[in-house]
């Protein structure tokens, strides 16, 4: 039986898709809408009490949260495919280490600028210049330490592309493309070339042609 | 060389105290004062760019990002004291979502009731009554959802006590004593029975002890 990936229109969804494409692991995708409250509905809040994407099946098995769910797959695939958990404990322990980054540092701010600048007026969002000002400052910081750590090695954990770089993917997609600000990326040298290196990836176009389907906003 | 760990007065780094415990790893503890600024000086952002705690030292290897830390030590000492990362990569899936739950869902609220309940005026945090109610109304939805639960399995993420139960000691241990919310626990049975279990561990009560000396207000 293939996995299935609930989403798949959305960018947290598509962390898991780039992955699967990765490992080369073989899924089907079941679009669920969020404008039209799809992930509010009972059936679906079995699976996912938090009513968000993304959420697999895999077999009987059911998780939810991407990042968990890139841990499950590249760990369970972990001779197939691209490696995407580090050779090493330590080398591991670093992937760990910038996907939390990713997850608390990074994501943040720039959740908020996708929210305000790409998704308002839908869902009800109020676009906020504040939010706007502020979350684009944070995330500034953030490319600046990026800037630094890429200066030194290719990849955020290390010469190894891994779940720290492919987190990154969807988001960082939007910052550059409907957000408006790929300024922020191609502005650092060392970012703007650790991204023009990441979104190249097979995996990645993949990702992209399959979701073109779909339009988030719609 | 024993494990140094940078903090060790607040939330975060206890986080990784409890770990070391129950894992019987020995350590040091090396106290850095936000409130004096320590974790802007220059030496300091060299091992943790972003200023945050906790760091630890193993040796020559540093790693910040308190649940990397946690799934770094659970993972190397895999066979020596108690697993906390679960026997199968099923298991080991459902302890990762949760303790992505934990940081994307759980935290962020009770972070913000910390930060205006607790914390405030310190650190230059002024009390917002709007985030305050808007704080403890997320935090209870969360808390419904761990209400069901626990009401199928005694810890998170199944019957074994894992690295997602315990990441949600220090924070909770906040909500319970000085915030002043002990009843968002106390109110839900499950949940309640699964606080006074885990906050009961001899790993949670040495932190506690350990970290006595030092007071994260001053």
């Amino acid at each position: 039986m293939v996995v299935k990936v609930y989403g798949p229109a959305y960018a947290s969804p598509k962390r898991v898709l780039v992955c699967l494409v990765e490992k080369e692991v073989e899924f089907e995708t079941v679009h669920v809408n969020l404008l039209a409250g799809e992930n509010q509905n009972p059936d679906f809040l079995k699976l996912q009490p938090f009513g968000s994407l993304p959420v697999i099946q895999d077999g009987d098995y059911t998780l939810f949260e991407s990042r968990a769910i890139l841990r499950y797959f590249a760990e369970k695939y972990k001779y197939q495919g691209t490696d995407l958990l580090g050779k090493t404990i330590e080398d591991q322990g670093l992937v760990n280490q910038w996907l939390e980054v990713e997850a608390q540092n990074y994501h943040p701010p720039l959740n908020n600028l996708v929210l305000h600048l790409m998704f308002s007026p839908n869902f009800g969002i109020v676009r906020d210049e504040k939010v706007i000002k502020e979350s684009e400052e944070k995330l500034a910081k953030v490319l600046d330490i990026y800037e630094d750590r890429l200066s030194k090695s290719k990849y955020l954990a290390g010469d190894f592309f891994s779940l720290a770089d492919l987190s990154h993917l969807p988001f960082t997609s939007y910052l550059v493309g409907p957000v408006g600000k790929a300024y922020m990326i191609k502005d650092r040298k060392h970012v703007s070339a650790w991204w023009d290196d990441i979104s190249s990836r097979p995996s990645w176009l993949k990702t992209l042609e399959i979701c073109k389907k779909y339009n988030p906003l719609a």
